[in-house]
């Protein structure tokens, strides 16, 4: 089996409701993989993680799907173990990787991933499934045991990617300053993907869905734009 | 001796210089103190310790203070311990704390800043002073030890604190999300320091100084707004 994973830069576009703008991509992705588990520890706004849940099931129900919450199974590790497909979903990246390895479920993640199981990820949980929680727009607000994620690709994500506003008189560094930055220490591809992009992964092969294109930053090279469609298979075979 | 801080929300207020908004609160602040040691490791943008040295010897040279930046002394340790005044300067609060406990500063300067070694702080270098670095907007691109921080004040900075923009199209968190959810976890009252604001601590008395105000946000409390001036002494007596 092949890796299969559908990274999400943001969960819902201005102007419209939860995951509405990329429903299709997510009922292509899944097909007939009819069960989801979903991951709500990135409790976005605090959130509690049942609260949470209910408001992923609503949105799966009406495509057709059902999503279970991971924490309605007393044992986390056999809830992945037994799915075809999960969601990790977005909200604060530190305490989601926290909650993950809490629980024990990173090499059981890999694993699953590993041997064809279905990856959806929205903002953190796209951050999640990259090499470290590097490139993450979050705030610290608990200390993850590492900063090494569920590496289920070899590059970063940075989701919900801005670019610099020309009007801005705000001196707080712009989001590819930081990057920039990112890239002095460390040496991987980062994707920026912009709110209304994602990436599709299925083996070797990288695709960027959506409506927005990415800019993706490479270590001592100038950033590179990225339309909808194109292959960024580069990403992979580095 | 009582501990003496100036913590500066950002070193370059659009529209002037670098430590132009902020230059006489220094020469306040520090007085009579003409030598000031200069810690640099939070290298903005990825620049040497030294470049970052050059530029704040420079603009303390102008106000006539004599600035020498920590990396040309053998001993950094040593180099605290004979100081009677540092900066901390702004940049990533990650690379900079992680710095601090490689070099092993952390106790020698709570110790030196409880004996009345003056403390002045811009944005990075305010972020440390504080009880943990989990309010830096900083992306998390070195895993340091710990995020505890310096702890010199009981209580938590933001810097460069953004209020909410109403014609905002972009879905990520707004800054006071983003507090809100660290008060899911941690406890502590968080100072959001706009741009053109700072905070002056003379031992049980936190002055709100600039032009800008702050909003402070407590767990569980409507955030509250404060004017240049007044007396934020709470944070320190809680």
């Amino acid at each position: 089996m092949v890796k299969n994973l559908l990274l999400i830069s943001n969960s819902t576009l201005h102007g419209s409701g939860y995951l509405d703008y990329c429903a299709d991509n997510i009922c292509q992705f899944l097909g007939k993989n009819k069960k989801v588990l979903f991951i709500p520890y990135a409790r976005p706004s605090g959130i509690s993680c049942e609260d949470y849940t209910k408001i992923a099931h609503e949105r799966f129900d009406r495509i057709g799907y059902s999503l279970l919450g991971i924490n309605s199974f007393s044992n986390p590790m056999k809830a992945v173990e037994d799915s075809e497909a999960i969601f990790i979903g977005g909200g604060n990246t530190f305490v989601l990787l926290n909650e993950l390895y809490k629980n024990n479920l990173v090499g059981i993640i890999r694993q699953k991933v590993a041997s064809g199981m279905l990856y959806i990820g929205t903002s953190a949980g796209s951050n999640i499934a990259c090499k470290s929680i590097k490139t993450t727009n979050d705030m610290p607000i608990v200390y993850p045991p590492s900063f090494d994620a569920l590496n289920l690709v070899p590059f970063n994500i940075n989701p919900h990617y801005l670019d610099p506003d020309p009007n801005s008189t705000h001196k707080g560094e712009t989001r590819e300053t930081r990057i920039k930055e990112f890239h002095c220490y460390n040496t991987e591809y980062v994707v920026g993907l912009r709110e209304g992009a994602m990436l599709h992964i299925a083996g070797k092969s990288v695709t960027l869905q959506g409506s927005t294109g990415a800019r993706v930053f490479k270590k001592n090279t100038e950033p590179k734009e990225f339309n909808p469609g194109d292959s960024l298979d580069f990403l992979i075979k580095q």
